[in-house]
């Protein structure tokens, strides 16, 4: 069987998805077959371009007529394009990938968690929280369930980047509220609640986020308009800059969070940070092939290079030292979402995974709006 | 003229102190001459004992009868101790050097501060915020002062320790609320609270303080009390083992700290990081000889070893890369103090800078119990 | 027009050769269209795998009949495989890339050069130094050839893994003289001086390598043989576990070498430095997106994370701080190579690098062996 | 008891001395009670300037006169000044404890080491290699000596400085060969040498250093003098900027020696790193309260800040975390040697360590002239 893929979206995440299946048969040969059938959007000669380089089929500017013809969707698009489409495609009985942040508003975030739940178990649906799949990051899950660090009590997550310290920078669409949702709350913090939950929240660890204290800040309320007019002018900025917060967990665990879009020298920095009773971890998305671990018998933090063929993922790559990058996250994700849908199986990061992190992420704005712990039930 | 200095502690402090003291004339032979004239305490034995080996002329188990004796008296007793003999000090006109924090209530520090004030400029009362006196901390002050990071617009800090990892680690003073205040938030927040301060709460750059959202957690609710008499007793922990707080600044900085005694693997790692619209700064006291840079023209942060005859204070010791230690903050913050007593001129850190660092951790506390942001008038 | 690829050896190399064939569509758009036409080994059922798994249209056990009839020949096979279909395919006319070191010998290294100076220009013969093609690598290339490091006087160079500390690690032909050449000093120290030469090997720059100093020793003189019969056997270790190496250019600039396979904790760390009259740089393979600068205006080293739009390959893959990967070498190199192939252009590194690196080894061999300096010349 | 001491030489080390002896009685009450008796030196002005700054009772102009009247007699001058009042102090049965390179030639350290011995073990001569002294050595020297390591294969040691990039820096005694001997070799390689032979020279590690292969280079020919006349004046430079060397130790370990003073960017970068069959170990200066370990049960490097009470020394000093400096090394090197005095008993490093230290750098000068090996017997 030969699962065909429609894919929403062309651009950053479009490309990275596609390089991930079109690598599948060589490293994962056991996950499914799979054709990259048909690519949607709407701007046709852009689209038959992509569809072109990225290796897709077909092409179709309407996704109604393509989220039930194809045996998997991938959704793609900007945040505000996430809710119709795979609602859509769920009610279809179609599984479906969405990238994160799951939806704008919590409110979409829910009604897509409902389609998911309504759809069943079978049809599996994915949030692309992809750094779950970091091979350092599975391995530190694992230490975390086997107890080496012990009962936690204390995580620091933090997401920097540096794309807007430039005020010239140019407005985007994730920079406006209706399409975006949120700023780096939104499109960082995501990722970094996401982590948190996927490290810690288990009963055995650190249990569920109870309560968030947050703050948001839009450090330059205006942006140049990149217009082929030549006219200058500006669109408002509607999304935090920045954002901080703090955390409480089931078992009392302290937390803080932060990211940033205008932290000069930090590409795309995102860090964690764990301590518990009988250790600590360290990870850095810049240096993704390293975990720093702290556990019975060490002095110090081992700097540990996770690259032996023992190590989550690796041995589908290449020999110790030779590092992987960024983007196998993308096929460690696609290879295991596909197989659960061939599968017919759940699939873990969920889009009830995507909407308990909305959950938090709406807790920080409503904490912000009014200046005090926001409890999470 | 010499100064004769009367000294109440004699512990860690106590030895810190008369360490730097005893290294002035060689390394600092500006400084006036001063004579380590008498100890106090409570115990005469180990009094005695300490008196000779710090090189004291005197003890003394009485303060009341120092403080007015003396030229200068340095209050390193715990910190239920710093109020009344400081008060006491400065109504004599004696010029006062007094341990963080300022006081264990906020109550305390403001009456500290009111003695100060009443003394007049020419009775310097400082406050022993050493870390001002890291050379790397003093260039990073130069650098932001320039303007060289720009307009500041995120600022992080966190202290932590493990020594408190250990469930058998026995009780001391510093675990009650009566006689320490607080906890790591008094401890090590208030080093934290100073030195982000110092580096940036000028007008010019991102202003005072102006809000704060805390959270303070005692994971162990009690700990051992080493007995001589072998019966296994235990005491009450009434401080907080580590917290975190939000902050806001006048300008609209943002800020998270961080403080800990239960973070495995980090002895006494006090890290400041702060973003402008010009570059960044990175700084950690367990490589205290080192500062991070990011500044115009770089592409990544700077490793910088400032040991430079040109970095403030270096000319004093050795030649380039012949690193300092922890204990030579003392001595740069007792020359900078003891001159400023000769020559009767104010000196900072000083008691309003000690109590304005306890409204940020009172107001921490605050927040902690009432679950909402706490505003800084 | 596509060109037809024939590829002998479908291990290690041959796979990450095939995948960086198999990205070039979707990242290199510009790259010659290239068919994975036929793939040479001895073993059939292996071959049949392999070329199904790779994406290869044939198979062959015979190189004989496929050096001619392909369009270009990627020799990947063991050392002592490379010289004869090398030179046969050049001697048809079909460029030929072949992986490193060139040759096991220095007399098989130089025919290979001469093969490749006969078929003329219009052939490409590359040698897979893929290290030239990482782009904090080539940024740094870029540097030294500004002058930004300035006249160079002192570089370094080592290549430490450890994968032989293990006693019961198995023989394997990389242990073999007559089938390696050498040991740590081919397989590692080829790369090492060829990024040197790469680096500050021209005229401006320190110039080549005029003399030589060698160490080579082999720690563990038998390694056990992996049987299917459970006969305990061992065989015999014919080549260095580590080398080192002094060097003087012919500016005077002085080097050091060094290469081990039993340096415990290290698994692919080949580490590069250079210092010159007015500034030094750092490489590290393990932080491959990372490089090392001082240059003028610094205090300290920048650590500079290579993956800017403007960076050498970078705007080909993803945005700031998405990092590569060690495989992605191997898609800039074949990019290279084939654009070279198809447009009858020259390509370096070229046969006459991998010449120019083998005597430099040759000459640290014979170094050992006499206890001298050895000239190049 | 109170020990005299006499003095040669108030500069850069006359005062690290002064100070350490300075520093014994808080700090090492153990240690013998001294007296800073008398400084020697031929500036009478400055010398009496000195002796005040540093605590020194009288001052002489002629070290004849003081060697026999002191109780122990401190050779800190230039190295062409180390043999003859060192032998002399030693002939008239006085302690002698001397800087480092022990003389300026392999004949004067060898009549220097005669002396020592003929002086007899009650009568320490030691060498002032005080980086023995730092505690994350010495913990590293346990960890080795407690087979942690396993048996030792490779050693590393570089020292860098850059005070020399400067064309304009001005000529000293320290670049003049007959006065200082030789450059970077014997001013940083004597330390390197003498730390790899105290770390694994052992029998039961690697053993001695048996054969040696060395080359040295002068970057620029002259320097300016630092005239007070106005005259633009240039001085020889006949010493080294920068060695480079190779190492046979007596059980086979390989190693590689290098210094330079000439590196931009490095200010006293003395970095050791041991590789042996069961892990390995790194070691920076420029972060002396640290050392990388890797050791059974470790996947990865730890860093560990050698700070706890049970570190070698640290419990003189202050709690976990508190960092040391530079200084504190002599400290704790003459508070060990002045015991060695007060009990008759000898002192490690020896004279005879610096003539080991010796023998190895002469090797390293000769090798560079005769372009070959060099056996040490």
């Amino acid at each position: 069987m030969t699962l065909e893929i429609g894919v929403l979206g062309y651009r950053f995440m479009g490309k990275a998805h596609a390089n991930a299946m079109a690598r599948l048969p060589m490293f994962f040969p056991d996950a499914p077959d799979i054709e990259r059938s048909v690519l949607v959007g709407r701007d046709e000669d852009a689209l038959t371009e992509a569809a072109d380089r990225l290796g897709f089929d077909s092409i179709a500017t309407d996704w109604e007529s393509v989220v039930d013809d194809v045996d998997v969707f991938y959704n793609l698009g900007p945040n505000h394009v996430h809710p119709e489409p795979s609602i859509a495609a769920l009610e279809a009985g179609t599984p479906v990938f969405c990238e994160k942040p799951l939806a704008p508003t919590l409110a979409d975030a829910e009604r897509m968690a409902e389609a998911a739940r309504d759809a069943g178990e079978s049809v599996p649906a994915g949030c692309a929280f992809n750094y779950r799949f970091v091979p350092a990051i599975r391995y530190a899950r694992g230490l975390l369930a086997d107890g080496e660090i012990g009962e936690i009590r204390q995580v620091r997550g933090r997401y920097l980047q540096d794309w807007l310290v430039d005020p010239d920078a140019p407005w985007s669409w994730r920079l406006d509220a209706d399409l975006a949702g949120a700023g780096a709350l939104g499109d960082l913090g995501a990722h970094t609640v996401d982590l948190l939950r996927y490290l810690v929240a288990d009963g055995g660890l650190a249990g569920s986020i109870e309560r968030v204290s947050g703050h948001c800040r839009t450090f330059l309320e205006e942006r140049p308009v990149d217009g082929d007019d030549g006219v200058d002018e500006t669109r408002a900025v509607t999304v935090d800059d920045a954002y901080t917060a703090q955390l409480e967990f089931e078992n009392g665990t302290m937390g803080t969070l932060e990211a940033s879009r205008v932290a000069p020298g930090h590409k795309n920095d995102h860090t964690i940070e764990i301590h518990g009773t009988e250790g600590s971890l360290r990870f850095s998305l810049e240096r993704l092939n390293e975990l720093e671990v702290l556990q019975e018998g060490d002095r110090g933090y081992e700097t540990i290079l996770v690259t032996d063929p023992e190590d989550p993922y690796v041995d589908h790559w290449w020999p110790p030292g030779h590092v992987l990058g960024w983007e196998h996250t993308f096929v460690h994700e696609n290879s295991e979402f596909l197989t659960a849908v061939a599968n017919g199986e759940s699939f873990a990061p969920s889009f009830a995974d995507g909407l308990a992190a909305q959950r938090v992420l709406d807790a920080v704005e409503t904490s912000d709006d009014r200046g005090e712990w926001i409890s999470l039930e």
